[in-house]
């Protein structure tokens, strides 16, 4: 098959590794990946994932129709450019299958959606042709062949067969699931989640004191209302607890963006604080930041539509007060306690 | 009330601070707990848990009828110790209340059980009366009060509801469960499994990388296991998935006498080798390291009853075959992938 893979950021550079083991693979960048394709056409590594990504073609922004010339779209952009991206492709897509790898919360006339929801929603005729990507993959992993394994959703059974098929390999696996909506869901919460998680770490170097019983409280209550908010979505309550979610915040367990901010605000430092300091360390976009705020909104959403009672996702409510209101770690954390 | 802790170790010693807080407290000590009593008598702090005792009476190991005169006795003694220091006390075990802090299987006849279900096949009036604590609970930080959820189970509903009245506090809650077989299996297999999910940190030393999809794959392939066998028991499935299980890995996950074992294992150490080093480090017995061979043995016991097919735990057999019959653990990990 060819492969397209939208996306130069270090997910999408990593999945050219296994993918190209069995398939053609194009990997297109969007206008803030120039000074990264520039390097991959160089034949230098990814800066992202330290290594060398493998792809038969590397596009530039302007290539898009070439990009789009494929069997199976890989959509790889971050959670605040995919649907604008997918808004100037999507009259170029005919009859191709869709990966989303995308992991976060869309919010469109107030209602939030996972973003495999969002494409459909504009495309009914996508949702037989969408599969998304969850489960334990730190990029860098995955694209110095370690050994991984991957949930694979969709509605579609028979396409979640011809993907395994093609893309499966000896150190890159994947496992099925149709609970596309349990496993996206997971996904984009656990982002959320990680951030009060994370304040733990803070707090401990704060009061130089261990607080390992409380993390175990913490990850615990986290699983509980994930899938609390799957089941009220009609995904399996038990997803969380699999692969997508307990397999996902193990592997991330020791940081990434979200775990940064939870960490600062638990070391006292106010979001505005948190979030300048993290600027000026140069990370990028904090995705569980934005997407904290549109999970509460779903929550809320979902509360009025009497599926779930807000009140009793402590956590959630207390990482919306922390990011949101200014409430204190220490006060949230005795909240939840 | 009056709680009698028996056992001077780490959780022993603990669980003075927050039972003391309402109830008369005795802490009575084995032999082996000899040179601890004496600094604890000179009111030092423990050793293991860096904070000081609060027990009305420190009792010796001669004194051991005195300490049987409460209302609930807490049986916080080695797995090895617990059975034979019960044989010679049961007779003075009139209506008190048992609490089993104990986590371990006990192999008897050839058939394999957790502790309160050996106390109770002994003593079938006991079955009402023994509650068994679960979940993530480091004693140092029980001890300094810092905020700890743990499970109480029972089959007695009543008898939960006293305890946890009589021994919670603001920093030490009480959760209930009528699961004690699913809370202490998840428990004792906890501690089995534990030995594999720190092989990888062995390996990562070994060869230099870091492995953390892998380790999101061992947790999550953990949970599926223990919650066949706990099912299998006739527990409930989900007990793994919540504090008693992934709440209590979590707490542990960066160590431990077991996370010591398997991780000289994942470096390459035999068995043999990784237990002399252990022995010289100081570290007393490894109990995730005897379990393993009950566990083992209580899932062929099941295969055999019909209830669980002891091939489909692959980690289990794994588990089994890195320390007991010298297969490497990367042939394991390789197997279990």
């Amino acid at each position: 098959m060819r492969i397209s893979i939208l996306g130069a950021g270090a997910m999408g550079a990593a999945l050219t590794i296994p993918y190209s083991e069995k398939n053609e693979v194009l990997l297109w960048g969007t206008e803030f990946d120039v000074p990264i394709l520039e390097k991959l056409l160089r034949s230098e590594e990814h800066p992202r994932i330290n290594a060398k990504v493998r792809a038969d073609r590397i596009l530039m922004p302007e290539e898009i129709e070439e990009a789009l010339n494929a069997d199976v779209i890989v959509l790889a952009i971050s959670t605040e450019g995919v649907l604008s991206i997918f808004g100037r492709i999507s009259d170029l897509i005919k009859d191709q299958a869709i990966i989303s790898v995308t992991k976060g919360l869309a919010e469109i006339n107030g209602e939030v959606y996972t973003i495999p929801e969002a494409l459909w929603n504009e495309r009914e005729d996508l949702k037989e042709r969408i599969a998304a990507i969850t489960g334990p993959s730190i990029a860098r992993e995955v694209a110095n062949k370690l050994p991984t394994h991957v949930v694979y959703s969709s509605v579609n059974s028979e396409l979640l067969k011809t993907l395994k098929d093609s893309l499966e390999t000896n150190y890159y696996r994947i496992k099925t699931s149709t609970d596309i909506i349990g496993c996206e869901m997971t996904s984009a919460l656990k982002n959320v989640y990680s951030i009060a998680i994370a304040w733990i770490s803070g707090v401990e170097s704060r009061r130089n004191v261990t607080l390992n019983n409380l993390k175990g409280i913490l990850v615990t209550q986290t699983l509980r209302e994930i899938s609390e908010i799957v089941k009220a979505m009609g995904g399996d309550e038990k997803t969380p607890y699999d692969l997508s979610g307990i397999g996902d915040i193990i592997a991330t367990f020791r940081g990434g963006r979200n775990g940064m901010l939870g960490e600062l605000l638990g070391r006292g430092y106010s979001t505005e604080e948190a979030l300048k300091e993290l600027e000026r360390r140069g990370v990028g976009v904090v995705e569980g930041y934005v997407n904290a705020k549109r999970a509460y909104k779903l929550v809320e959403n979902l509360d009025k539509k009497g599926k779930i009672r807000l009140e009793d996702l402590k956590l959630l409510n207390v990482i919306n007060s922390v990011l949101y209101e200014g409430m204190s770690v220490d006060e949230a954390l005795d909240i939840v306690f």
